[in-house]
This record gives C-alpha cells, structure tokens and sequence, in this order.
C-alpha cells in the first residue's frame, strides 16, 4: 500500500462499464476510471486503492480496511447508494473525507434514484460527468486534504 | 462578447459569499469565484460572461440573452434552486449543455434543498466543492463541447 | 388607456414564444397573440392592455394598475401559475372576471404543473389550445361582462 | 350519420342540466348545449353525433362506435371524469383529437374533483366556461383538423 | 306510486344478501329488508319505493326519478360508496333528506372502505347496525320530514 | 345500580348541549338525552348508568367500572373520539357490545373529525341522527343483546 | 351450459383487442382468446363460460350467474381491475378459485395501473403473457381444482 | 438613516392595504402601519427603516442593505412567507432578531398559508393582530435588545 | 370575580416555567406571568382569572365556567395544544375572543409542534416572545373588545 | 419517600392487567409488576415510587412531583405513550434518565402504537418482555446510575 | 454450458422451500422447481442453467454471467425483490426477455411486498402459481424466443 | 456445537464497536458483547453460537443453520434492520422466539432507523441499552423457553 493513498469503491455493476447502455453511461470502463484515477492523484503523489464490488458487505469491509489509513475516500456505490445502510454506517466512520460520484445524471433518472444514503455524509457530491467526475473528486481530496494550494 | 464563451450565473444571496455563515460557504466572495473562473476557462481560450442577480426574472432574461450564444451555462442558482419554475424553463431553452453547481453540500441542509427544479435538465451537478465546483463545471464544459482531449 | 378594455397579462419566458421548443408551444409569437386578442377583443368594441413580463413583482403591479379599470382580466402566468401566491393574492383583489390561459396542456407535461395557484379564482381555464385560447378566453369574458348576446 | 361530424358525449347527471344546482350549473339545460353545437359546428359544414349517458358502459361504447369515423370527440365525462379508466381507455383508441369540457370550474370545487384520468390524453382542456365551453371546444376542432383558416 | 313515499336504493351484490358471506352480512335477505321498510314507513302512512341495481347509471337514474317526488332517500351504495361520484353528484340534487346505510361495520374492514362519497351530503349515517339499520334510517326521515312527534 | 343496565357515556362538551352551536347539535340538552335513553331502556325493562366527563381518565375509568356488568355501552366520546387511544383501549376490554353515536354529522365536518379510534371495536355507529342516535343505539343493543324479538 | 365450466370475464374495451395500441396490447383478438381458452380447457374435459362486457354492473352479475357453478374464474376486469370494488365485492363471493390475467404488463405503465382491487382475492395473477396468459390461467386452475397429476 | 433604527419590511400586496379584502386586512393602510411602526419606535429613541416591495429581489437586497446596522427586522413577507427561499437565506444572514408579522390569521385561511419559510429563524411570530401586530413586533424588538426594562 | 375580567389558561408544565429547560422557556415563572397579566389588565380596568392545570379536563371546564361572562380568553394550552380536540371544542363556545400564546418559538421546535388545534379558532396569535406575549394578546384583546382607542 | 428511589409509573389501563386480553397482555397483575420492581431495585439497596393512573394529568404531576430527587424513571404510558405530549414534555425536565417499557409488542400491533411520543427521550426501550421488562428497566437505571458494577 | 438454455434465478431463502412455512409456500422443494424447469424447457430442446443464491451479490454476478449467452431470465428474486436495486441494475443489461415469478400471491401479503424494483422490466410477471409459475415462466420465454408455434 | 445454544447474530460494522463513534456506540466491544452473552447464558446452562457478518447473504444462511436446533436467536442486525427482507423472511422461520437489540437509541437518531423490519416477527426488543440489552435479550429467552423459574 502506498504511504498515502485515497481508496477508490466502484459498486455493483459498474464492472460491466462500457458494455451496458451506452447512452446514459457511456463507452468508458472500470480500467479507464481506474488509469484516470492513477493519473490524476499520482500528480500529487498520492496513491490509489481500487475497489469494485456487487457485494455490499465487501464494501462495507472495504471501507472498513481503509477507514483510517486512506486520505479520503471516493465512492460511487452505484445502486446502493439508494438502498445500503450498511455501507453508510461504515462511511460514518472514516477518518478523511468522503466525495460521492455517480457516472450518469441519477436525477434525470428514476426517481428511486434521487434519495442517496451517502450524500449527507459526504464533503462533496459529483453527478453525471461521466468518469471525469472521478477526477474532479479526486483533486477536491487533494484540495480538502491540503495537499495543493488553493486556487486564485 | 468574446466570439466564444460560457455564461456563469449567480443566484439570490451569492453578492454576500464570504462574508456570511462562513462555517457553510467558506470566505471565499463572489470576485474570487469570477477570477476563478475567468482563469480556468481562460486557459482553453474561452471567455466568461458574469451575472449575479437577486432578481428571479433577471437571471430569467440572463438566460435568454445568451441561450444561443453560450457554449454552455454554470448556473448556481441558490435559493432559486429550489422554488422557481420560471428560470427552469429559460434553462430548458439554451442550446449548450448546463452545469449547475452548489457551493455547500445541500443534502446535509434543510429537506427543502434537497430537491432542484434544475437538476434533470443539467448535464452534470456539482455539490458542496466550495468554489473549486466552478472550476469542475467549466471543465466539464469544456469536456463537453468538445474543447479539450479526452482523458486517459 | 381605451374606455374600456381587458388587460392580458403573459408571463414568463413567453416573450421567447415561436422560438423554444415548437413541438410544445408551436411557431406562433408573442406578436401573433397580442394581434389575436386585439382582433378578437375589437370587434365587440373592447381594448386590450398588454403585459408580458419575467419578473413576478411587475406582474404583480400590472395587476394593481388595471385592477380596478379592466373589464376583466386574461392571464398567463406561465411558470408562475405554478409558484406564486403573490400574484394570486394581487388577482384576488380584481373587480373583473379572471379567464386563466396555458397554451400547452400543462396535464400531459411534468406533475409540478398540475396544480396552479390560480385555477380557483378564475371563472374559467383554457389550457392546450394554443394561441387560440386567448381569443376564447377573451370571448368568454365578452360573454360574462355583459357585451354580448347570449347564444342559442 | 353526416359524413363529417364531431362525436359530443356527456356524462352523469347532465340530463338535469339547468334544473339542479343552478348556482354551480348556471340554467342552461342539455337540449341548449345540443343547440350551440349543431350551430358551430354547422356554420363549418360538420354535424354532431349527441350522446348523454348516465351509464359508464354506454359511455365506453360510444366512443367505440365513433372512434375511427368522427373527426374529433368532445367530452365532458361529468363524475366520470374523476373515476373511470375505462373511459380514459377507450378514448385513447380514438383517431382523432379529444377536446374535455367541464361546465363549472372543478378547480374551485371539492379536492376530488381537480384530478381528471382524460386530461393528459386531451389535446385541450375548457373549464368552468358554461355551456360556452363546448363552442370553444368544436372550434378548436375544426382548427385542429384543419377545417378553418388559421387567425393572425 | 304511493302518494308519500321514501325510496330505499341498495347497489351493487345486495341482492345476494343472506347467501353470501354471513359472517359478515348476516342471514337476512334483500326481501327481508324490503318487508322491514315496508312496515316501518307503512307504520307512518308512508310508502316505500325499492330499487336494488348492480349498476352505478341505474342507481344514478333512480336518483333522478324520485329526487323531487320522494320525502327522503334511505341509500346503501354497497362498493359504490367507496367509488361513485356519480351517484354522490345525482343525491346532491335530491330535495328531501339523504340516510346512509351500511349493513356491516365498514370501519372494521379494508382501508378503502373507510371513505364514503356520500357521507358529507347526508343527514345522518347508520353502520354496522344489520338490516335493523333501515330501520332507524325510515324512522329518521319520519322525525326529519315531521312526520312523528319529537320524543322527550 | 339496576340488575340489567346499558352504560351510556358522554364525552367532553356535552354538559353544554343544547346551548352551545345549535346549527350543528340542535336544542336538545344532555337532561333530554338521559330522559330519552332511559325510556328507551326502560320499555324492556332495562336501566340506563349515566356518566358524562370532560375527563379522559374519567371515562376510562368509567369504562372499568361498567365493563363486566353492563349488557352493553353506548358511547358519544365526543373530541376524545378522534384522540384517545386510552378509552380505545378500555373499551377493547368489555364483555357487551359497543354502540358509537355522533349527534352532528361528523363527515360533514373538519378532516380530523373523519377519523375515530372507536369505530373498529364499535358493533355500529349512528352519525348525525341529533339525539334519536342514542335511540337507535339503544334498540341495537336490545336486539344484539337478545331482548327484543328479531323484526320482519 | 357444460356440466364443467370456467368462467372467462374480459372488461372493457377488450372487444377492441388486435386492433386497438397494438404496441401495448398486440394483435390478438378477442376471438383469439376464447378460441384459446376453449381449446385450453377442451383438452381437459372442461368448457368455457366467455362474456365481455364494457358495463360494470353486468360483469357483477355474471360472476353472480356462475359463482356457484364455474370450476373457477379467469377474470382479465381491464379498466375496472383499478376502480371496481363492486366487481371484487362479486368475486369475493365464488366457490372456486380466481386468476387475474392482464394482457400487458401493468407494472410498466401508468402509476394508477400498478393496484388492483383482485389481486389478493386472487389465486394467481398473470401479468403481460399476452393473451398466453390464458392458457396459463386455465392451466392453473385446472391445477388447482384437482384435474390434472401434479408435475415432476 | 437614524443612527439607532429597526427595519420594516413589507411585502407584495401591501400596498393595496386597506383598499383590497377589508373582511380580511381591515381598513388601515401601509401609511397607518408607517406612522404606528414610527410612533412606537420613536418612544424609544429608536428610528425606523421603511420598505414596501413587491418585488422578491428587492426584499432580499433591503435585507442586505440593512442587515449589519439595523438593531433588528419586523418582516410581513405577505405572499413570499410561503414561498421565498431567497428572502429566508437573506434574514438568515441579520445580525439583529427578526419578529415576523401576518396582519390576518393565515392559520384560519388556505394550507398552503400555513407554513412559513421565516418562522423559524425568527425570535417570535405575531399572526392576526392586524396593523396592531407591528406594534407588538417593535416593542418586543426593543424589549430583545435591551431597550426597555423587563416588566414585573 | 370582577365585573369585567379576561380569562387566561395555562396548559401542562408551565407551572414548571423557570425551573424546567431555561435555554427554551428563560427565567420567569407562572408567577410573573400572572402578575404581568393582572397589572397589564388592571391599567384598563379589567381582572384576569387564571387558571393552570395540568389536566385536558379541567382546562375544558374552566373554558365552561367563563365562556359567557369573560370578555375574551389568552389560552397557552402547551402540549394540549397540538393533541386538545376537547379544548378546541370548548374554546369554539366562548363569546368573546380568543388570543393564543406560545411563550418559545414553536415553529423552531419539533415538527409536532407546528400544528395546533386552536389556532384557526383565534383572533390572533403570538409565538416566541417570552412572556411578554402574554401581555400582548390582553393589549389585543383590549382593543377587540372596544376598551381602547385605536392607534395612529 | 426512600432516600434512593426509582419512579415507576403506569399509565391507563394498566390497572386492569391480568384480567383483561389475557394474550396480549398475559396473566400478571399490576401488584405483580410492582412486587417485581420493589425486589429488583431492593437488591441495590434503592426503593419505588409507584404510581398508576388513568389520567393524564395525574401522571404529568407526578413526574414534576419526583423529576428531581428520582434516581430515574421508568414508564408505560400505555395509550398515552401514542398521544401525550404532556407527559412528554413533563419527562423533558427530569435529572435522571428515563426507561421506556411496554408490557406486549407494539410493533406487532395497529400502526398507531408504532409511534411513541416518549422514545427519543429515554435512554432504552423495552418492548414485549412482560412484566419482567420491568425488571431489565430498573436493571438498567442501576447500571446508568452507577449503582452496579459493570459485566464482563 | 448447453448451446442454448435459459437462466432460472431463485433467490434468498429459497432453498428451504418445501420446508419453511408451508401455507404460504407449499411443500415443493427447490428440487422439484429444477426438475420441472428442465422438463420443460427440455421438450423444446432447450437447457436451463440455474442458481439459488441468498447473496445480493451473487445474484448480480450469476445476471452477468449469463446476460449474453441465455435466451432468457427466469428471476424469482425473492426478499430482494423488494429491496434491491442492484439486481435490477444486472438485469436491465441482459439481452434476452425476463420473466418474473413469484411463488406465494404477494399482494395477499404485507404491503411492503407489492412492489417489485424488477417488474417494469419483466417481460411478464407471474404470481401466485406455486412452483408452476416457472413452468409458465420458461413456457413465454418459449414462445417470446420464437421457440415454439403460436396458439391458435 | 453445545446440546442447547442460543444463536446471537450481529450484523454489518459491529465488528468496529468500541472503535467508531464512542459518543452513540459506546466503548464495549463486539467481544465484549461476546463474553457477556457467554456468561449470561452459561448461568443456565445454555451455550451461545455467535455470528458476526457485514454480508446480508450470510447473516441469512446462519439463521438457516441454526434455524431448528437453537432455543432461540438474539439478533442486532444493525444496518440490515432497516433494509433486509431476506433477513426478515429468514427469521420467520426459526422454530424459537426471537429477541431483537440495538445498542442505541434507534429512535433518538435519523427517521430511517425508526422502522424495523424484525420487530413485528420478534417476541421482543430491547432499546438503547448498551451491550447490557443483550444480556436482557438472552435472560428474557431463558425466560420464554422455561429455563428459569417466574419471578415474582
């Protein structure tokens, strides 16, 4: 494990990334949000942990092995967002902060999809920009864990 | 008019940022968000027209005036947000994409914040990023229409 | 100011008429319906004072000007319809009939425009007929106003 | 039948039009409304196939029978308005568009009375207009089916 | 027809009474009901008109028959209760009193059979009381239309 | 106390009947009530307990004293009907059956008054009948409880 | 009428079936579907009893007519599944078992076709088979009433 | 502006006051709230800040205007209490108390007057005093600001 | 009792005022509430009976015993408030009018707090000003009830 | 008074325990919960305030009357817990912690005993233990009072 | 793998079937569900891959697996039905139809069970059926697959 | 395995207790808890078989081990308490009773803790108790089962 890091949790379904429904969630995958990941927090160098997983208790341990030790997290906890408890109570505990992102414009969607267990938790939420919003809230960490000076 | 540019609006309130309740917006004011932006877009050779408004029907007539020009819209409509129909519809009209952006996480406030009558026109939404959120919604923007490479 | 006349109040965004999204508001323009009524209201010897505004406070005031004087009044709140108790309490206090007109069926589009703040006040509510609602409202208020006979 | 005609219904309790509740119904009875129709839409070379029924069934069938060869229905559903699906499900059968008139202003009555299962299917909505309404409603008909110039 | 006379309507499946679901309707039957008003209004001089219909219109149609001849309605709209405003619109033209009855306790059954729309027009409302209950209902119009002496 | 007796209890406000709001209670005062319920009773040779209270705990504790004994309840709980889980609660505790009587029609009323904690544990309930509902709940009780023969 | 029968309701509007929204509903017939039913049921000895009917109160007295007598009841009620109470009030009262059939999927359309009145009446409900779902409907009841070995 | 003063704020519609609904607001005027507000400021030594809008966006920008030096607000926001979120985030920012006014009881008049969007921010809320109520509102501000001894 | 007095009621716990949670309810006592009232009344000639209880009961009959002969009531009912149908009902007996106070902001307070069964009932009300309010609603009812010259 | 006590207070009906619902309630008595109480806390050396009551009122008087010297409280409130916030607010003022017991499983129950107006206040809640939830009650008040040593 | 086959998911709990509470579910095991399932798809040539999972998460995985290659879904999803929206993320990205089966009649059973995260994706829906439902199932699945000749 | 066990299951992060958030969880730990119920049960005799799981999947498969052979379960699902059907439908099929426990005052925290999808199956549930509700859980089990003589 790198000495710092940001743990990064992609939840289920999103393995399936650039195969499924192109139109809301367009053609990139889990290895291009995980080499923009890389890249963006290595410029700072930081280091990422990945995570996917269809298992909401793997992401509740998941969440539980970075708790403490990750600078913050970033978590798109797909269709739990709108149904885990679990992982909510596990995200209560970390120590950094918490940026929630979702790939597609949820509140375009369903309206299932517009209630998140996370987000009043979280320091910052970033919706429908595709997986640049994976960047977006990887350099808001940087920026929250003081690591870049902030801008004019 | 600069030949290309991005129309950031400023709702009811956001003349006093950095000067109240700096425990939820931060001290940051209303010049640092136009410097801010102004720079980020700046360095794509893009402009910025500014308006920030207390008025429900000139931020309704700001959107009119550059729906066809604007290469998009960062629209951060605070109290607005969540009561008017009236800048929802201008918004429904423009012909570039919308970003809309909210300084402080609005779903850790009042039930009434939860709910946009923007959101499910925008492109993207950007939560609780302090003003580094216009930073990401000019990005995306610039993403978006086509001004920049795509990321690895 | 004609002897007599109905003021016809349009709100807002409906200056853009004939420009956004045709398939719900189709190709007719602000112009278009201020002729409608001024041809529709003439023939029975009646004027017309026109209003269209974005900004719920001047609606509001076109109200109080003309509240007294008119022999009624037709309105399109538009957005407003949806959002305004001021505008409301200002129709309140009319000494006319209110005829409420939507051009497009407010029923077939988004559940927040089903309801309106001012169907209750009105005598009657003409919605999805276009422009040519206005000149049914208009002849609905000649009928109620006592300037035309009564149909077989 | 006329070989161009506008299929009129009414619903429940209209049969005691101009005798019951006057001050909600105005004295206008249905031999009057049958009157007004046959005249407007005379005046365009249409005739008007006239039903009332008390019975939901009845209702259901007419539209059956006139579905695909009437230019257009006119309806006023009265209680049904508010209860039936078999009515809003047979007219969405129909070829031509559908007009929903209500003599009173539902929306100034009882709660019950402000949803309608045949709105979001109607082209146009006239309420609260009296027997007006279905003046209105045959005229829009005609523009709808290209039967009449269109007004400047 | 009787010169005075009050009319008894019971809609829908009442005629299957004393055979279907004894628990809860018990063993009398639709004649039994008959006889019982019969004799209670018979008792005053008073006649009984009887309907019994499976179908909402019919109901609606008997309402109209009688509205201005009958000295008061004793109705049991069975399912209808709970669904036709149809039959409430043609009882709010009637000229005498409206009693309401129902032969099994409708608070103790289904949610959906909590709500009458014909309650708020009666005079008074008889539950759960058995076939009894037209029995207090006749005597109830006999006090109402001052037809029996007020007791101490 | 007599050897075979009804409890009839009367809720809060009830002392003042008679003189309070006669458009909704009438002219007939509690005395009238009494008389009235023991005449009643008293043609089967049946006695009455009376109990009127403005005291919740009054009446449950009524309720207590009556439950084993008494061959039934008759029961005007008044405003503690639409509040009280507690006299609810005693009343689930009696041996006879219970009768629920409204003087005023309480359809007919403020929403909250639409609903009752008794009405699910009542054999039936008598609305808006004025004071003869207490006769009508009498003579229920009489015939559930076996003394009067069963009627034609 | 055979010895041995189930009874097959269709509500309203299906008379139109196969040539009404064949996007929603297909192009089958309703003749398709009784040729379908009788062929089902014919290979176990066991006849068909058809009746559609677009009137409320005649599919209550059908399910009256073959309450006692029908096997069971393969009831596809339409519009009426969402309004009808008296129509479930009727099949509350049937010796054999129900299935609910539904041509399209209810749960995939508008919100006010997702609660029917039958269903937990119902033994079974078959949702958008199209008109297989007959055939499974009879096939299940023909389980269900014993004449058929169960299956491996 | 006074060096010691209290801010008035009044909303839309106000200005007709005295004009409009008399059985509502009663005959006193905006200039009779004025001299009141002064006279019973005055006897402090205590000046007042008058501004009557009907206009949401100058309601917020005279809350701004005033928000430091005034020593506290008196607000009847008329239509824009159940409305404005723009007008509750500027009084969210005062740094004196805030007392709300409503010259007739809203609580006796539509739901949708029943909640407001300033109550609770403020120090205290004075509903249907008519004009008297911003007398109690000023003297209650005196009282919070220490202004006046505490009374026995 | 004095010739002329208002009644003024104070509902459970407040004789706890000034011991129990002072950051809600401040310093003073059910004494100085009472010594406010007599002195603010006695400069107008008028007494005060009070009355505080802790019982729905007794607070019903205290209305009872001066609904006829008090000139007016100031009623903080406190927890009763928001669950007294009782004491509604007696309050809508009393001739004269009715002020009701709440010494804390309710409206700031749990959401069971922002409904009460009496305020629709009163002629005004006062939230939030201590127990200063106590001594504007008799200032209120003073000039109700004619004792006092309207103000400037 | 014992110098170490707990309050132990039940709320309506609970007198009548043992004898009435026999399986909801099963078949201990109220001497049984209070000789269960007096042995528990006996055993710490601390002594029972007990008191049942039927009345709202005598309940909320006595928590004032032990709210400062009681070690703690334990409560069922029975009906009362559903609907006071009288006792709720009276319990708002103790020094002590508050146990919250029911006898049988509320949350098996009708929904409106899913609701306790008493849970966010207590410090634990027991529900459907019996009488011997008692016993874990006053157990628990000895360990957060720090009467008894902490388990392993 | 078979060249073609259909996929038959059953979830949570489900491999107690036969076992666990046999009135609501019958005394079919798992194992007869997977004999009957390949005996009928067997007759047409077709294989059936099954999974009983009672993780969300394998469930989700098992779609994955087979989203490509099966013909179709057969999901009994049980619990998860109700609250997963992962599962139904999954099965929006499968190629083939889905059929959804239910076992027991869930709208016989607690409200909570009436809505399926699963059902406006289904195909069809079959409820209530006992294990014969998958017959059914796999038998649409037939037919929609072009698999076997449509029935007359 | 011992001869007789209670099953105690601990659902998703109790294996932080004492770790996170000390303020709600307190500072006892998951084998603290542990030790406690071992001791507890061991007094009597009885062994304890323990699960601690962050997966829903397997909190149901150790109810379905264990379903037959415990005397009875004590479950603290934590988050899964407000989401889990799968874990509900388990535990309605255990052969002994249940006992539900929350560390915390579920009821003094956010509004989705305050639903529980065990309670209705549970014989109790023990509150807010700390870790000492699980020793009130398996006392109260001994208790259910006859292990332990009744108190008196």
């Amino acid at each position: 494990m790198p000495e710092k890091f940001i743990a990064v949790l992609n939840g289920p379904n999103l393995n399936l990334l650039g195969t499924r429904q192109p139109l809301i969630y367009g053609s990139d995958t889990l290895a291009d949000i995980e080499r923009l990941c890389d890249a963006t927090a290595g410029a700072y160098g930081i280091g990422i942990e990945h995570l996917q997983s269809n298992h909401e208790g793997e992401l509740v341990e998941a969440v539980h092995r970075w708790r403490e030790s990750a600078l913050g997290f970033v978590v798109n906890a797909a269709a739990y967002t709108h149904t885990s408890v679990a992982i909510r109570d596990a995200l209560a505990t970390i120590e950094g902060p918490l940026m929630e992102v979702h790939i597609s414009n949820v509140h375009a969607r369903e309206a299932f999809r517009h209630h998140s267990y996370l987000s009043d938790l979280a320091a910052g939420v970033i919706v429908g920009c595709g997986i640049e919003g994976y960047r977006f809230a990887i350099e808001r960490l940087v920026t929250l864990t003081g690591h870049r000076p902030k801008e004019a």
